[in-house]
């Protein structure tokens, strides 16, 4: 079983209950990393029997550090109806509320369709080196290659811009689907290091992910690399916002998405 | 009373439950205007006692339209942090839900700070003239200057982008506050219209909100125009995404803003 599916193993426990735990392999700084988090949401809907149709939109709140062990996530239908369906999930353990989420489902139609946003311009992921440390225990389940912005080491010089471009897939390959594309939202690091040059408390408050792909899409995809990229509007206070695409190779628009990110420019390394 | 506040008058009913309702002024093609119902559930938490913080993120699902009249908002407070505070919100009519939200409340630092997002260069809002038909009642409480990308009239030609760009601000004046900029996060008629040069039957789905903006920097609009600007990444499948950015005349990020929306084109007018 790949690393992601077993991180991803919920047992039902009641009609909206499953339980799940934390797995090493995807641990990051602190809790686990926010993508599998996502993705463990999603998972929880897509093998909930009342499901109808495809992720179409996924919000997750990140209301505290999961601690290692096992947790249980709530997904319970608030609305079906007769085109999508909305979810409301909250992940705990024992009596605290460590995440919310909300999942909008939907069965896509037959309609005029155009993709707007151009994809980067970018060397095939064959003529970009592989990182090859990974800071944080997650990184060692994903490929990834920097185009732009990778991430800075400490002492490196603050970035004029935060824009991160990379080709991310996982490590080992797997098909990509629903949930693996959402993980794959989470990928960047937080936008304040690159602009900051260095490493700082931050981390993901909210997350939203519009998947744009279809199953079809995502099986035309298969285990090839996806092309990520990043960037933020606006930092203060302690917090700064990330919006990013995810492209597979061939043009496809797969997913946007976008976070709230908390930094602590105080605790820098 | 200004409309706007009328619209969002909400009565508690019990710890955590208010009730309220819709108001004619802010009625929609069909149901409210979807920003007075993101401004509600903002507001429901605004007014509980348990609030710590500003708001940092909102988002909103429309599971269905609300119905004209009485409506009963939850807001449950499930995590407070030493900085931050995450809530779940559910909007009901009778034993319905008509649509859920989060929000993530917080408390900011001073930290390192840069907009790196640009202002669109547009001529000001005095030299633009007002939109003068409402074909939807709520329009009326906003004045809507049009820059770029106004709304197509039936037979109009199909624009190559879909970017809009408007000052926007109450009518009659409001000084700015959370819930109106969360409002005005709405103020874009569907991204569709523009590319397909028409109307059709099309709505927001889900929608999130990051508000970049301290009370001072809202304070310090008052009640000028917003610079608001909007386009759409993909199309397809009878699903399209918005992102949004909402400007203060003197170069201040109030917010930026995400939506997933549904459209159908085979009822156009």
């Amino acid at each position: 079983m790949h690393a992601f599916d077993d991180a991803l193993t919920l047992t039902p426990t009641d009609q909206h209950t499953a339980s799940g735990r934390t797995t090493a392999a995807y641990a990051n700084m602190v809790g686990p990393f926010g993508g599998t988090t996502a993705a463990i949401y999603l998972r929880a809907v897509e093998q909930h029997p009342e499901r109808v149709g495809d992720p179409l939109a996924l919000t997750v709140n990140f209301a505290a550090p999961i601690r290692d062990g096992e947790f249980s996530v709530l997904a319970q239908p608030v609305r079906t109806n007769r085109t999508n369906q909305h979810w409301t999930l909250t992940l705990t353990q024992g009596d605290d509320v460590a995440g919310t989420a909300s999942a909008v489902l939907g069965r896509r139609r037959d309609t005029w369709q155009d993709t707007e946003a151009v994809m980067p311009r970018v060397p095939d992921p064959e003529d970009v080196p592989p990182i090859a440390a990974a800071p944080v225990p997650w990184l060692t389940n994903y490929d990834m290659r920097f185009v732009d912005g990778p991430m800075p080491m400490p002492g490196d010089r603050p970035s004029e811009t935060s824009r991160t471009t990379l080709w991310v897939r996982d490590s080992p390959t797997r098909p990509l689907d629903f949930a693996s594309l959402v993980a794959m939202c989470d990928c960047f690091y937080p936008r304040p290091f690159l602009r900051l040059g260095g490493w700082l408390a931050a981390g993901t408050v909210s997350m939203t992910v519009y998947l744009h792909a279809t199953a079809e899409e995502l099986s035309a995809q298969g285990s090839d690399h996806v092309l990520a990229t990043a960037s933020a509007s606006r930092f203060a206070g302690g917090y700064a916002d990330q919006t990013a695409s995810l492209w597979g190779r061939g043009g496809t628009l797969l997913a946007t998405t976008h976070q709230l990110v908390y930094f602590n420019d105080r605790r820098r390394s």
